[in-house]
């Protein structure tokens, strides 16, 4: 009998988070997982290089890149030959996202530059990992003389260029580090690099890139003509154009190939060349296809932050959504507008009260300290800690799009408890998720059901049940909790012939948890009351003018606490 | 020589806390202190009465103040006898003060109903403590009415009559408990009681009564001929003027006689009969008169809470004063106006923070944990953790007058640190208190000097340093740690004879610590910014008007929160 068992159906998909890289095996025909492996990058700290004299700097290394995705692969296969029916020979395609905006600086012969002797322990010739924000200066001097010359380039990112984008980040470097600027034949988004060096591809401007990284962070909109023209980015720094010339275009949606693997890359992962290699996209917009999104269906990834993304067929029209981080063609869905929203910090705010303030070091103080709370916070009822959070502690990234809000908790009492104030933080998100989907649905995009995936919304019944009764919608959960990889699959599985399209592909190998959150109508009615009060602080603390009477509170604290750190040392404190 | 030693001339304070009283024998001379002792309530928990179903309920058994006094005078004269010269015979006078509003119900004979069998173990028949707010809804039916009837009564208590005071107390237990209510002949301020008891005063009508205790709290002032009117008494409670009828009138000073100490109690006590004993007061007027309170000098006494006082000459004219507590004639000096403010929680928020938000139990590790986050925040500029608290966590009781208000911090971020949070609160109160000094200045009471006492004062150079710089004054510490005591001695040492006047006796016996906080220039100007920033706060959560953008945020909260615990039960919580 064991003689009969049918080969089974395999695409690949390839996910490169920031501390590690995910290799998924699955059949095609129904997003079953056949085998995968996680190999964690080995340098800097946790994969990410840090300086203790600048906390805005993180940089990757790219060999981790090509020493981990071997190691996944090859690991993924090990365990998917468990199945009888899988055989490495069957796998039809491949797919790959990664983090992003991470640019990566690479010679004429696409070679990184942190891979040349001459630039060994060089974090700028290293990859600039998406949450580096060394570029802050540069990105406000973008958005600035875009606005300046009327330049249409912030249309699809709510108005503001941010410090974790390619062009900020490359002028940066330029500023910076003129050495490795001149030695960069070209940047290449992480998640374009790697399907080129898979597919052996030598010449960066070669490089098939893709709509998805191109698309908002890379400035990249067809109705411009696609990247910012030359002599904007000459007026930048001069000769910046340069690097828009080794950027091949029209970008491509990712159920394009962008080559097919190379005999090099194939020895190394353990697979055979030749097997199409799909355009590459970014961790999220993966993670959203492997979720389900489609048009109506709105996908929030929920982990120390959010992506929430969303599609609309390119046959509709779509107008600009102030506040809304990135618009971009087909940088989700191929045939769709792909739209970005996100909250700045979710995760990040739940594990800062638990480690920073209460306390908590170790990661296993942290998870009870976690643990105990959430289980108290469930026995309050909506309201009942008579506190109400703006969840600014990371500033505000829809719909506001203010890197310089901070977070506000009031209501305070000599009776508040710290299980109060970690629901109350909870709530806080959920008011900012809402704030979100009223953006959408005031500016014409349908949500008709909403699926989360990511580490808080498979962790935290919690929070999801709170999501339902302050957005007053289910809340789905996404059946896989590899979305990224799957979603990488799903692309793997259109360009390796395994399906015609990706909702097709989406159809057959992507799924929900059968329970959906439901909201509850008590809590309903309680917090539409404190949604109101929310509003309230969000356009008092938010008004862009500081002229309002609360406008500027945020700000000048700010001002006032730059000045206080520039003055603390020079005055002789102890 | 031994025998040549003069007999020291000497008075006697006493000074009843919340959990226990104090017995401080001085040397009029020069108020050097010859002997003191502490003993401790010995009933409930710490001295308090509590109810878990009625977080409100704070009561206290009178046995407690009787056996009290008698320990802790005897224990400080044993102490004074380690001075050679000390003879108890010696003592020529004794002052009183106590914690107040604190009002007990007596019978015809003046025993407090709580010592009658009948009433053993009820709670409605013990001391009302001033801390107790069940009479919440009362307070408010008080203020309604003299509102609605165009009453001068509130004019003197900045338009709001409390929940901890005398009438709303008394009217509470005629609604909740009449069984109490029909056996009080009449009802007496601790601080009236303990003098009549020491007097062996038999008819409650005969007490003498303090203007202190009597003055706003009892909503007495001789502009309305004393008392509120029997009509408007009737009018809350039908008869509920009959304890206007044992009450008498007109209120004294404390440099007044309230009798001399009768022969029983002298016995109790181990000192001689006929020693005069003066009128009583409250501890914290005392505190002031200790501290050198004089026109000119307003004396904070920073605790759990703080109390702020001050005092213009009755010959000078006085306007209300919007917002400020209490104003009363001779509640604090003979002869002048008292001027009482303050803060309705300080020392209990850092308390809270690190007891009930950081979670540090044991008085130890509370201590420690106080210690440590007073070092690191030492270590911070102002300004510098971009943080601002409005430190209403129990609401605002000068100058918004409002105990619904609620605590706020904003400029949150994801690097904020518990030290942080700590000198921010910290902060929060001393704008508090400048608000506080502001309004006094507004209204033409001219403060030369602030003289600092109390727990919070003594202890913490962190705080009274960022009140100099807030306040930009230079903050005076009290020379005696045991001010309250010293402010009684100081009416003892009228009562007794050895000075002909309280400021006199003032003179000779207060003092300050050599080393005042001074303001810092630079810190002056941070602390001006943020102090702009923190009256937007205060301007806009305070506004009294709901349709005010925000001024309906905090009591909404409040709302919602009443809603969600009625709620919370019947829903079948877990």
């Amino acid at each position: 009998m064991a003689r009969t068992t049918a080969r089974r159906p395999a695409v690949l998909g390839i996910d490169f988070g920031t501390s590690s890289v995910r290799a998924l095996i699955v059949d095609p025909r129904d997003g079953q997982p056949l085998g995968s492996a996680v190999a964690a990058y080995t340098r800097g700290d946790a994969g990410v290089f840090t300086s203790g004299s600048d906390p805005h700097l993180a940089r990757q290394h790219p060999a981790d890149y090509v020493e981990g995705v071997a190691e996944a692969v090859r690991a993924a296969q090990e365990h998917a030959r468990s199945d009888p029916g899988f055989d490495p020979e069957a796998i039809a395609g491949i797919g790959v996202d990664a983090t992003g905006s991470t640019p990566i600086p690479v010679d004429r012969e696409n070679v990184p530059l942190a891979l040349r002797p001459e630039f060994a322990g060089n974090v700028d010739a290293m990859a600039w990992l998406w949450k580096d924000h060394t570029s802050h200066a540069e990105a406000a001097e973008i958005t600035r003389l875009a606005r300046e010359e009327g330049r249409p380039y912030l249309a699809k990112c709510g108005g503001t260029y941010s410090s974790e984008w390619y062009w900020a980040k490359i002028l940066r470097c330029e500023r910076a580090n003129p050495r490795v600027a001149r030695a960069a034949h070209a940047w290449v988004e992480f998640c374009d690099w790697m399907p080129a060096w898979l597919c052996g591809v030598r010449d960066p401007a070669a490089i098939r890139r893709g709509a998805c990284a191109a698309g908002h962070k890379g400035m990249y909109h067809a109705s411009w003509g696609g990247l910012p023209a030359a002599d904007f980015l000459d007026a930048l720094s001069p000769g910046l154009s340069r690097f828009r010339a080794t950027y091949a275009t029209p970008v491509l949606a990712s159920d394009q190939p962008a080559g097919r693997l190379a005999p090099a890359a194939a020895e190394q992962l353990g697979l055979r060349p030749g097997v199409p290699v799909a355009v590459g996209a970014l961790d999220a917009h993966c993670g959203a296809v492997g979720s389900g999104c489609a048009p109506g269906t709105l996908v929030k990834i929920i982990g120390t932050s959010t992506c929430d993304c969303i599609v609309v067929p390119l046959s509709q029209p779509l107008a600009d959504i102030p506040g809304v981080c990135g618009i971009a063609a087909e940088s989700i869905l191929p045939g769709h507008h792909g739209i970005e929203a996100g909250q700045s910090a979710v995760g990040d705010i739940f594990n800062w009260f638990v480690s920073r303030v209460l306390g908590h070091g170790s990661a296993a103080a942290a998870a009870a300290a976690h643990a105990r709370l959430t289980a108290e916070a469930e026995r309050l009822a909506p309201g009942e800690s008579g506190l109400l959070t703006l969840d600014w502690h990371n500033g505000n990234r829809t719909v506001l799009v203010d890197p310089l809000l901070t977070g506000l908790t009031l209501g305070l009492t000599l009776a508040t408890t710290p299980a109060e104030l970690y629901r109350s933080l909870i709530e806080g998100t959920a008011f900012g998720a809402r704030m979100i989907t009223e953006r959408l649905a005031e500016y014409g995009v349908p949500i008709q059901r909403i699926v989360c995936c990511g580490g808080v919304a498979e962790k935290s019944p919690l929070l999801m049940q709170v999501y339902a009764d302050v957005l007053n919608r289910p809340m789905f959960v996404a059946g896989s909790d590899q979305a990224c990889a799957l979603g990488a699959a799903v692309f793997a599985a259109v360009v390796g012939g395994a399906h015609a399209s990706v909702p097709e592909a989406q159809q057959r190998m992507t799924s929900t948890r059968p329970r959906a959150y439901q909201p509850e109508a008590a809590s309903v009615r309680t917090y539409e009351r404190l949604l109101a009060l929310y509003r309230s602080l969000h356009d008092a603390f938010g008004a862009a003018a500081r002229a309002e009477p609360l406008g500027g509170v945020m700000k000048v604290l700010l001002d006032i606490q730059a000045a206080a750190k520039r003055t603390a040392a020079p005055a002789g404190r102890a």
